[in-house]
């Protein structure tokens, strides 16, 4: 769970970041509501399904939290100043439309604030933004996602408490695929070990997501888990996040099932790592992402191999997926102290295979954090 | 999967259903884009997070998915007449914010479409709604959320294929948690127990949420999984649901774990069990919903425990939670042919326990077919 002091500061830097301040900032995306308020409704329980809410900011600290009477314990452990609860659903009569609630509630919340510049995320509904502007005819509106975005860049001490028990359950996940994934198994079972140990690790139910491939599919980069029966000396690719309260880590990590690696898939892998070190011996702030990108590239190009490179070196992680900042060959972001970033260099080579190894990293005011400490190499 | 033809015509009924129509309609909940359009962003790959997606209608049988290049594979599935993919990401540069690229490709397929009435769902966004009121000044809005909700009452034969799949991976679920949960496990390592095995049966990756709760938490009607350790004798009370491409079956049953069960308990058992015969007794096309609530509420009342059963007695099931019909006290709703319902009669008794026994059906041109197929009852 975010702080209260974490979102009280987030807040305020949110309005210190306008030049121009809107009167009032309305927030529905459900990353905006985590990373402002703590707000977050668990997919897991019956009564969040189909379920939004809206978060109006004013730039004195009011904070307040429309849910509905459903969403009650969520809205009970958001750090606001005020709830409002409409009751969509009382298990007496016949429920409305439960959106229809929420714009409802959100408009009686702001008939009593005045002005006419408001900020907007773009999930906030439809009808809200409109009916705003039809009773305030001089409205300005101002997008706040992009200038949301870069504060989220520079993660808080709770948010990266978060992101570590996120990795911690996936590394939980990575040990019981390391110890149970075996010939004969599908992709299916062998994502199914890897989600219950990260399940357990997390200590309760998770969204357990990413690329899982076998075999011949690991040329394809990723995918999710097929049907397809995994054999002794098959590579194994497994990327992948478990999302807690919208936090998610995100590493991977090749093996070959069952069977020592070949000469030639030793020595793949080999460049890998050594590109993953050539790029992280870069990780400080203020290092141009692209020179993290070229890093990888330059080894890959020494070792002949660089056309089997086909995707990007890494990206930001955090709230969603792929964050900034983005680690490409013609980005533009540089990094900064407090980025949580991972770096991912892969090859994909016909006759040896498709491999990929990934680490999180804490950018720190003078180089990085290891965040993630899963085994990496082919061999198990 | 919804299929192409089921798609085409949920469009013409959503198109009929209006008195006047729209010139367009915009949706982007994700429920309207599965219902009208087979689009499905599966959260469990790692391309599909912090993504939307829109779908413009037109009433020439136009359906344009306006969903970025990261979110292809989906788009590839969803029936519709055009497809608009604007770059999000390249992997070779920088990202911009992924809701700005969907926000100007839906502006620009709109260009060119003439019209200022225009229907809305709420999860259009924010920007696209007010920037078409600022180009169209005649901009007329109908939200059309609660034209389509009474659509997707009386479900068609592919919803209920996909409905059935779900229920299945439910069975799976109950199944396993019959054979293995034991004294001594956790509620959450119960719950692994039950994702494990309704993952496995449903083929893919799903999302499994729901009540799970044992002992004396049982008096508490649901919540989520705890670290509580579950005894022998504790009474397993298990309401859960299986998500697949956004269909959820819904359905119920508590046991004895590990003993068998006290006599008072099995009489409260069975007054639940006379309350559910005599709800679905009633299950026909224009029954009124609270007829049906008021059969089981005449049975907890014949035998004296009716301020015991503390929630509804049911309601629709589909892309929703839970969704219409509501099976209450109060209820003004009427059972359609095509309606997906639960009853769940539950009664929570201090000293006993709390129990609760559901079933779902499909209400059929004379009555019902069963679609939940799990063993009801506190005995293993």
């Amino acid at each position: 769970m975010l702080t209260a002091e974490g979102c009280r500061q987030r807040r305020a830097r949110l309005w210190a970041a306008f030049e121009e301040p809107p009167d009032w900032i309305l927030l529905s995306e459900p990353r905006h509501l985590m990373y402002f308020a703590n707000y977050s409704a668990n997919p897991f329980i019956f009564r969040s399904q189909n379920a939004s809410a809206l978060l109006v900011l004013g730039p004195d600290e009011t904070a307040v939290l429309v849910a509905d009477n459903m969403l009650e314990k969520f809205a009970a452990q958001a750090h606001v100043s005020d709830v409002v609860a409409p009751t969509w659903y009382d298990g007496k009569g016949a429920a409305p439309e439960r959106q229809a609630v929420l714009v409802e509630a959100a408009l009686d919340t702001m008939q009593t604030r005045r002005g006419s510049r408001i900020g907007f995320d773009e999930a906030v509904p439809a009808s809200v933004s409109l009916r705003l502007s039809e009773t305030r005819p001089n409205l300005s509106a101002t997008v706040v996602g992009p200038v949301a975005r870069r504060l989220m860049r520079s993660k808080d001490a709770d948010e990266i408490a978060l992101l570590r028990r996120s990795m911690l359950a996936i590394e939980a996940g990575f040990a019981a695929a390391r110890e149970h994934v075996h010939p004969g198994m599908t992709e299916l079972q062998a994502y199914r070990v890897v989600q219950d140990a990260a399940t357990g690790a997390a200590g309760e139910p998770v969204l357990v997501y990413g690329d899982l491939v076998s075999g011949p599919r690991t040329l394809e980069k990723g995918g999710p888990p097929s049907t397809r029966t995994i054999e002794a000396g098959d590579l194994f690719l497994l990327d992948y996040s478990v999302v807690i309260h919208g936090y998610r880590g995100d590493f991977a990590n090749t093996w070959v099932i069952d069977s020592p690696a070949t000469m030639r898939q030793r020595e793949v892998a080999g460049v890998c790592l050594d590109a993953m070190a050539a790029a992280e011996a870069l990780l400080k702030p203020d290092a141009p992402a692209r020179s993290i990108d070229a890093a990888v590239r330059q080894v890959f190009e020494r070792h002949g191999v660089l056309e089997h490179f086909l995707h990007h070196t890494g990206h930001g992680v955090g709230l969603g997926h792929p964050d900034p900042p983005y680690l490409t060959r013609d980005s533009r972001d540089a990094l900064l102290a407090g980025d949580v970033l991972t770096i991912e260099p892969g090859l994909y080579i016909d006759d040896v295979g498709g491999m990929r190894f990934e680490r999180n990293y804490l950018v720190t005011e003078d180089g990085f954090e290891l965040l993630s400490h899963h085994q990496l190499g082919l061999d198990t």
